[in-house]
């Protein structure tokens, strides 16, 4: 792979997390803080309009716009179906992209503190999870490459490289000084990694590094009418990243039923109870804990 | 004061504050819970359309819509002020209502526990105070009864008497098993306290009851033009009801500086960072916290 000669940082992808819309402002007042000597930073506040009114979005989720038989097509023109189509006029095309790189810079309600969200397997994105773990050991390190980059809808799927941080948990609507300050700190980890990585030189890695490998989704309980009949169980509730044992209860129905996991693996629940997943009736994800193997200069 | 013969316990009020909708569901199904044999209850869920829309009003504040110019002024006709009068029409009208008691059940983003808040100091309230704690210790009760409760703008202002259950942490959009519990044990409480009350039997209270009584409401800081310029200190970020001593940081600005409380007492902040407050951006409430003594039969 070549070297990052452009990175973008976009925050506000959805308007209601502040945390990265809040980071903009600071570094746009202080752009050395993300200028690095190898690679040119460009910041973008992606969705203004679902922050002005104070939502995730106003039409459609912008973070699920981004696949190019959607980008190219003329007939998607809601405020997010543009605004997708903008943003991939400015720092895209897709696929020929002008911005080697993309941070998108988001928060959950759930509880899965500095989390790194990678979406390929290959040497810069494994480099790049040993380095923050080793920078940073309170880092979740998130695989998510069961489809190539270039079809993924993400925002950050419009750079040949994207990734997405996630911190949480914090309300929507909310700052705080504790998610403020993960997000921060993890997102210089990733621009000091590219820079280490665009000088080539050897970055002392350790052999291997933990992440968790996402394996699928779990929706809430339902009746055939599609109403909600139960809720996450309150001894999976904030448990991210913690192992769920088959038999372990997972969700408690609104008749005081008690669900068990029914896997037959050792999952580790995250975006547990997520606000905005709600719409679509999701519990949380689930991963399995895979060690990587480093690939080493 | 008379005996309560009618009950009307309101979930939905705010529509992205799903532990009240969700618990009246169930009782709507099993209404045998909230029956007590010295009186009626009646159920109302406040706002349906901000809770079939996912947000906490359509307009403005269902909860701020209760003063009585405001009620009886019929250019005030958007979907909030409507239900308002509709409300008041259904179990008021205030003043004269056809409920004694209202039981309004809220959610917040703060991490307040199972709260109580009271808004009158009489005899029924502070009973209601000390019988609540003396089941549930872990409730906290909150007093403001600055106002008399006839020029309250809350919804729970349209009878006699009312209270706010007000329960969290939970983000907006969210259902939580562990809030959803303390709510409805905490509502639970309360239904037996009335009863007991309206039996006049000696209710065996503690002499005393530590309550918290609201005194101010401070303002995240901001610039002239308005914009925020800073957030919740994190070492009071969580600490609802919490010794703040004069001195202590309160907020962080986004420069790094810290504020310190400078009032001249010890403060119990709560509300902290609420995240429907942003609109007016007010960062917490704060009390004080004072020993009620209790009227015994």
């Amino acid at each position: 792979m070549n070297k990052i000669n452009s990175v973008t940082i976009v925050g506000g992808t959805h308007g209601n997390e502040y945390t990265g819309i809040y980071l903009l402002r600071k570094w746009q007042q202080s752009p050395q803080l993300i200028e690095r000597s190898s690679f040119s930073t460009e910041t973008i506040f992606a969705n203004t309009n679902a922050f002005r009114d104070n939502r995730r979005y106003l039409d459609c989720d912008l973070n699920r716009q981004f696949r190019v038989p959607d980008l190219t097509n003329t007939a998607l023109s809601n405020y997010e179906e543009s605004r997708a189509k903008a943003i991939n006029a400015q720092i895209g095309p897709k696929g020929e992209a002008k911005t080697d790189f993309i941070i998108d810079l988001h928060n959950t309600t759930s509880n899965m503190g500095p989390s790194l969200i990678l979406l390929q397997s290959d040497t810069f994105n494994l480099q790049m999870a040993a380095y923050v773990k080793q920078h940073m050991p309170e880092a979740i390190i998130v695989m998510e490459d069961q489809i190539p980059l270039e079809e993924q809808a993400y925002l950050c799927s419009v750079a040949k490289q994207g990734i997405i941080v996630e911190v949480g948990p914090q309300p929507q609507s909310v700052l705080r000084q504790d998610i403020m300050e993960w997000m921060e700190t993890l997102t210089q980890h990733v621009l000091d990694f590219v820079d280490a990585y665009n000088a080539g030189t050897d970055l002392d890695l350790p052999e291997s590094v933990s992440m968790y490998y996402y394996t699928e989704t779990l929706k809430l309980p339902m009746n055939e009418k599609g109403e909600r009949i139960g809720m996450v169980h309150k001894n999976v509730q904030d448990k991210d990243f913690k192992a769920l044992n088959p038999g372990d209860p997972i969700f408690t129905l609104f008749t005081g039923e008690e669900l068990k996991w029914e896997g037959n693996y050792v999952a580790y629940p995250h975006f547990i109870n997520e606000a905005a997943y709600y719409d679509n009736n999701l519990a949380m994800s689930l991963a399995k804990r895979v060690e990587y193997k480093v690939p080493q200069r």
